[in-house]
């Protein structure tokens, strides 16, 4: 509480599969006006740590690629442009082309998420942990679209050392009642926030907030996962079109049946 | 881009309707340790604008209250603790229980979002603009629940004098590709990032985001509505259960009818 601040981790260069990217932050970080503290929190991109954990397959057809990260489709849309795949990918995020992405790799790419972004955030913090002497947090970020809203913003992915949820459930207000906001998801608060100064066109991909130390905990077991909402409790898990369609078709061949059955 | 510091604004008070806002928000921001300049964001909880704007009702039904306020249900869900309902409200925006909010107001009484969130972003900018004399932009807040993610964040309901959409289509990557990324939602990123300092229990309603004086526009007319996604492109504009139960009737319907007429 008081003040949160954001800064750019500037100097880090294209990354290759193979790199040691803990050492390649962490060089960018010392090489920095802000030299690292306890509390602090390093939000990274997850397009270098895929790139790092060689993530980049070649695809001619990045259809193709988004295909073989999909587990189960959640909604299509044809568009002038093609078609869009809202889908759940392998990392049980839901997201558009199940998280592929062809921007910022060479052509003739396309790069994978992280095959487990907690597990690549918790080998960053054990890393740099040792490396600066500081209890300081990782989490990796990416571009998720949202249901209701236009545009994208960052969320968390990944994360070790950093609290992804602050749950105020049983808390009281300031006339003493209890809450009604339950969980408020910090991790995507703070991708978010670190996405402001990161930018995308731009070169940064490593931003360290500073001012959040109540959310940086001992253990590196605070995984984002906990933030994917799949399964029974996903009131969207199909979407409008396609659960219409379903039932449409169930509908009718029950329908079919009890009218063939009724003019007996 | 290089860094982005968030300040909170200490010193409000509890607000009361017919309360002048901007006069209060421009007291506790000039009491504080960082005078305005161009460029600067306040990042204000829609809640106290609704209190000053008398939109406290008496309710001693809260479901009564939601039920007024909602234009379309999108879905609902039955749980040990009562009903949760998303919902498109007056504003166009879709959330659970049309926004209204209980905590932080007196028992027996709730809390309705201001009427047209955009126009009261637009008065406190006018108003705290001609106060500070600097170019300072507006951002009104509220804490929303998402599809497929635990937890809520906050996000912009109102914008006056800030870019909600940074858009980025046609801009190229660093390999010199076009961009997937389309328009990142930087108003539910600004209000995401204030709400770290914020916070939920406390009672800070107000923070001051200084680093992003390049989404800071000129005009006034930058309405977050702009963020609202509904109508035919919202692909989830009904609830899975929903949308299957409707299907199935339909289908049912029209199976019924080809079973009887198949029988003849």
């Amino acid at each position: 509480m008081g003040s949160v601040s954001i800064y750019a981790v500037e100097g880090i260069d294209e990354i290759s599969a193979g790199d040691a990217l803990d050492v390649i932050i962490g060089d960018a970080v010392a090489a920095g006006d802000v030299a690292p503290a306890d509390g602090d929190i390093l939000v990274v991109t997850s397009k270098i740590v895929s790139k790092a954990e060689g993530r980049s397959v070649r695809a001619d057809d990045r259809e193709d690629a988004i295909t073989a990260e999909t587990v189960r489709v959640v909604a299509t849309r044809e568009h002038p442009g093609g078609i869009t795949r809202i889908v759940e990918n392998r990392q049980g995020i839901v997201q558009a082309a199940a998280g592929v992405d062809a921007s910022n790799t060479p052509a003739g790419t396309v790069l994978l998420l992280p095959i487990d972004p907690d597990a690549s955030a918790r080998r960053l913090a054990t890393a740099l942990r040792q490396r600066f002497g500081v209890r300081l947090g990782i989490v990796v970020s990416d571009t998720l679209g949202r249901a209701w809203r236009e545009g994208q913003t960052d969320a968390a992915i990944g994360s070790a050392g950093v609290s992804v949820v602050d749950d105020l459930r049983g808390g009281v207000d300031t006339f003493g009642q209890t809450l009604q906001v339950t969980q408020m998801a910090v991790g995507d608060e703070i991708a978010a926030a670190a996405d402001l100064v990161k930018g995308k066109a731009t070169g940064v991909p490593v931003a360290l907030v500073r001012g959040l130390a109540h959310f940086v905990t001992e253990s590196l077991d605070t995984p984002a996962r906990a933030l994917n909402r799949t399964g029974p409790t996903d009131m969207f898990r199909l979407g409008t079109d396609e659960a219409l369609a379903q039932g449409f078709a169930d509908g009718y061949e029950a329908g079919y049946l009890a009218g063939l059955a009724a003019s007996q």
